[in-house]
């Protein structure tokens, strides 16, 4: 059968991320975890038949496998767009068969980890909590907070996705809750009876200042009464900036000042920022809507694309000549900044696989522009994570990968990492790339004539 | 243990459809599903162990199940911003423990009908087919290609989930299919023998005019010399209106007036307007990312608040009044035009639900404005969809639901339906909660004091 090599890379139509020259690549192991378990059962095939496809197709299907193999960064790299991200190399039928599948899993879980991770930049080393269920895009949920957590959130309060993916769980306490009793003082009494070495108390629920604040104050004497710490208030409405003021300010004259302070209402990393520019004295956000869907983007428009038929390198042309696609089996290399080890230049290089002379790297569309480069400086970005269908390398948990993306990310110069236009970080094409791809255009252009 | 009463709605801080006033209600039938079925596994409950939940509580979730009673409007009904789309009445832990599975459902559902909806609106019988599998936020997918089909699509490209929920299926081929071949014309005589009564073939892989629509009126030609005919044909980049025009009248020039065009790549119902309001000859729209996240807004804000408590009503007084809830237990009932049973008037009045005498109705807040009513001219909204965590309805499926909206829309005056600025659709309460409401909001300022 047809051999192909396709790739996933984000193809850049998206405005936040387009002003944000480093994301976060996530979603790895929970695709080769898919791909591993990958099979079609008795009722998919079921399924497919009624839909008019042939029994020799479904009888091929009946004892289908991934068995392809799989080039790709670790998960939590820094990805940057427009350059490959992962390659597969199988079959057509296999290819092609997990191309849904390989972007649905890449695009959301980088989305999501690249958002948590503008967060975790802007929040220092401040909690930040996920709260992001009750909006989140359905079971989207799942994979939203283990990007999360991929992309430096704390915990989660997703029991659910905790349990799945081994991620911190943790959360507050309800209006409701609240609610339920005849006054707030008793809810709390309440709560911190249950939960007296963890309780966060929701303290917005009728006046902040005038009864949240007064309560949780009387508690936490109550508390220290018993030999006990009230751990933290919430707060999540009104002026998040004023209210912590007030707040800290109070639980200070009250002798409190181990008590956190949790704020929580429509956050993200802009608003994060700005209370922090403003001085409010918040130690967690609890983050909802806005991390878990990804606003303001919702989707990061990454593409899968055929670079190579039976060894034959290939290419895309677009109408859009800047979408045009690279051919061929190709390795990333990272330029290391001079002599050292643990800071990148800016610079990364697409080359085919084999390639051992690097010495210069040209700019994708305009001629002019080159960059030389030395080899000995450059280190490879792709390894390879999957062979014959099974995974080639140990599994990395979430607590891993987020690891491995601090470790990465402390290794990008400050310049690139400005929320709002960023310093250029460098994308080009080896000689060898670069005269394969313009050959192959020249040759397109010719048949178009 | 304490009985409560929850509602769901949407609480508008949701820009798109703060300026629709019509949404639909979606995900209710989902909802229930679930909620049959809930219950921990042994594996939940371990994991709630090590949660440090104590074993009295672990010991009432094993033999856990939902038990209590849900009022609702249909799926699928229309559904107007401030306005509660359903009620959980049942003990206190029950109605909490499935507030995230009830705003998780119900949001993502009634954003993506809703979006649907829209686009239905503007392409009036054409084609809509759900692509959006590949850019879906994760297993969001599977919701959001149910809710596209209640939203008035004709099918999806989402395999699996149509096999789920038993959605039609469609799709055409793919670039990479065609990039497989030595040749484009090779490639689309190889798909049209193995799907000769479905073929849609992707013209734009190389060059729209100059060799996809040439191609495939040659396979075309091909086809008919077999007896066959040529589905359609497909345009995936470019400008979509130009090229379709040019395509529509080479293929009728050809004699192949009935092959439909399909068009894809980024659309929303505002490019799917200004595409027909040019003229624009297409037959079927592929729509992907904008659907299945819901852009712009990529999430609702529905929210779920506690009404009553052991049947005493209850309020939740926000620092914006406008967000302040309705107390007690309700039915929401419609205004019919006078003398029709087939249109909408335009407003509807929140009640309790034993209510008799409506003969008035007022606004929320301004208290110089209300509305006359005549009862008769009034049909009840919610019904009872679950009684002691059981349907008390025959379930609907997709197709059902879909037929209900097109019904219930159809009997929404189209000053109401506008994109853009529609016309103000009235809720109101009714004298009864409105004094309710008034009563509690001034015994909690008095208790503030």
């Amino acid at each position: 059968m047809t051999k192909i090599v396709e790739e996933f890379y984000d193809s850049l139509h998206c405005d936040l991320h387009r002003s944000l020259s480093a994301h976060h690549g996530a979603g790895l192991e929970t695709l080769l975890d898919v791909l591993e378990d990958f099979h079609f059962s008795s009722e998919d095939l079921a399924f497919l038949q009624e839909q008019g496809f042939d029994q020799s197709f479904l009888a091929y299907l009946e004892d289908f496998s991934f068995k392809g193999t799989i080039h790709s960064a670790p998960e939590g790299d820094l990805i940057f767009p427009t350059r490959l991200t992962l390659q597969v190399e199988a079959n057509i039928i296999e290819a092609q068969i997990i191309e849904s599948l390989v972007l649905n899993i890449l695009n959301f879980q980088s989305l999501i980890a690249t958002k948590a991770s503008r967060m975790r930049q802007v929040a220092g080393d401040r909690q930040l909590l996920d709260f992001g269920l009750r909006r989140a895009q359905g079971p989207g949920s799942f994979y939203a907070s283990r990007a999360a957590i991929v992309g430096g959130f704390n915990s989660t309060s997703h029991v659910q996705a905790a349990k799945e993916w081994g991620l911190p769980v943790s959360g507050t306490m309800a209006h409701s809750y609240v609610q339920s009793f005849d006054d707030e003082l008793k809810a709390f009494r309440h709560f911190v009876d249950e939960w007296p070495d963890r309780a966060v108390l929701l303290i917005d629920t009728y006046d902040t200042l005038k009864s949240g604040l007064p309560n949780a104050i009387q508690v936490a004497k109550e508390m220290e009464d018993k030999g006990q710490k009230l751990k933290g208030v919430r707060i999540d409405s009104g002026d998040l900036a004023y209210l912590s003021l007030k707040a800290r300010e109070q639980l200070d004259q009250a002798g409190f000042s181990y008590v956190k302070i949790a704020a929580s209402n429509q956050l993200d990393e802009n608003v994060i920022k700005s209370l922090l520019d403003q001085g409010a004295p918040i130690d967690a956000f609890g983050v909802g809507t806005n991390l878990v869907v990804g606003r303001p983007d919702a989707a990061l428009d990454g593409v899968y694309k055929l670079v190579s038929i039976n060894d034959r390198p290939s290419i895309k042309v677009s109408e859009n000549l800047e979408k045009m696609t690279l051919p061929g089996k190709k390795q990333v290399y990272r330029q290391l900044k001079a002599g050292l080890e643990d800071e990148f230049e800016g610079a990364e290089v697409v080359a085919f696989r084999k390639e051992d002379e690097l010495s210069v790297m040209h700019h994708p569309f305009e001629s002019f522009k080159s960059l030389e480069l030395s080899t000995h400086e450059l280190e490879p970005v792709f390894f390879k994570v999957m062979e014959d269908g099974k995974r080639t390398q140990k599994k990395r948990n979430v607590a891993e990968v987020s690891a491995f993306r601090v470790k990465q990310l402390k290794k990008l110069p400050n310049e690139f990492k400005r929320l709002e236009n960023p310093h250029i970080y460098k994308v080009g094409l080896s000689e060898n790339v670069y005269e394969e791809r313009n050959k192959l255009y020249n040759e397109y252009k010719r048949r178009q004539r």
